[in-house]
């Protein structure tokens, strides 16, 4: 079925994005068929520009379409308070609750012994200039609570301890979570930091 | 966020796509992003050829691109049967089973008095037209199974009963299936259809 090659080789394609399989990249296929017009050609334009403008943010490590991103680049944003996630996913998670109003630091990983990810191979280095070059007062370390995540953090701290004051993210019971299904470990981490009332 | 608008509404489309949310599309999009050059950019491409080319077959509703789809155009499946489908991912579920050599019609839907659905609406008038044209002896009604699905079987092999041999997939066990996981209405239906040994 020569002829319906560009159609499979875009089933393909999406089979191959995260979350999707091939029976899902199949309905979306169909469905982007159907919505040409609203939908598949935007997608491909979008998509096209996406390409050719996406790049790292040279001083945060975020994604943008400039070589310095909106975040950095935005003076009411210097508050000298610097938050360091793993991932961009992580600091658009952070956007969303529209909470921080600092800037960001996007390591690009966690350290990782067996997978031979040093400092070097994260974006370690340049937090430390950040810290020098932009009068940085308070390092927030909100990293993944897993031991990679927790190793890095208290691999940046040892860095940082005599430079700047460090934080990290509370733990305990997320909001809306019901007791009975969280982990033992979360719940010494809340019993541990409980708070008078 | 100016900046970022651009990848910004790149997850809001794929957020519309079946299958995925907006926080699967954000994990999509970053994705597509890290992996630009074997992933992003021939999407983008295979995309924008799919918008431009993808069309209905003329003949049998499939979707190809021309405007005679391959299926119909094949000659070695001029076998005289024609397996009539609601929709061109029925199609395509059958085509892999690789069974079924002859041709297809796509009706487009089922009937269906709720949405004002009548035979007009679906591709029942060019099935009728196709029984007589391209000499069909036997149609396999392959519909769904559902309430719909039957009404509109029911209806089509009303109108072709005089002219040509109806048939209809077997219902029963699936292969793989376990009984007590099944339905009352298909216990029944295999109990109904039981074979010899």
């Amino acid at each position: 079925m020569s002829e319906k090659s560009d159609i499979d080789a875009l089933i393909d394609l999406m089979a191959r994005l995260p979350g999707l399989g091939p029976r899902s990249a199949r309905r979306a296929v169909l469905h982007l068929i159907r919505k040409r017009g609203p939908l598949l050609t935007p997608l491909a334009e979008l998509m096209g520009r996406v390409a050719e403008t996406a790049r790292e943010c040279l001083n945060c490590g975020n994604v943008g379409t400039s070589d310095i991103c909106a975040i950095c680049n935005d003076e009411a944003r210097a508050t000298g308070v610097l938050c360091v996630v793993e991932d961009v996913a992580d600091l658009w998670a952070m956007e969303r609750s529209g909470t921080f109003r600092g800037r960001y630091h996007v390591l690009g990983g966690t350290l990782s012994a067996l997978d031979a990810i040093g400092p070097d191979e994260l974006r370690i280095p340049r937090l430390v200039d950040r810290v020098t070059a932009e009068g940085v007062e308070e390092v927030i370390l909100a990293l993944n609570a897993t031991v990679d995540g927790q190793t890095t953090a208290h691999y940046i701290a040892d860095l940082l301890r005599d430079r700047v004051a460090l934080s990290s993210l509370a733990q305990g019971v997320p909001i809306g979570g019901e007791l009975d299904y969280l982990d033992d470990g979360t719940i010494t981490a809340a019993l541990t930091a409980r708070k008078r009332l």
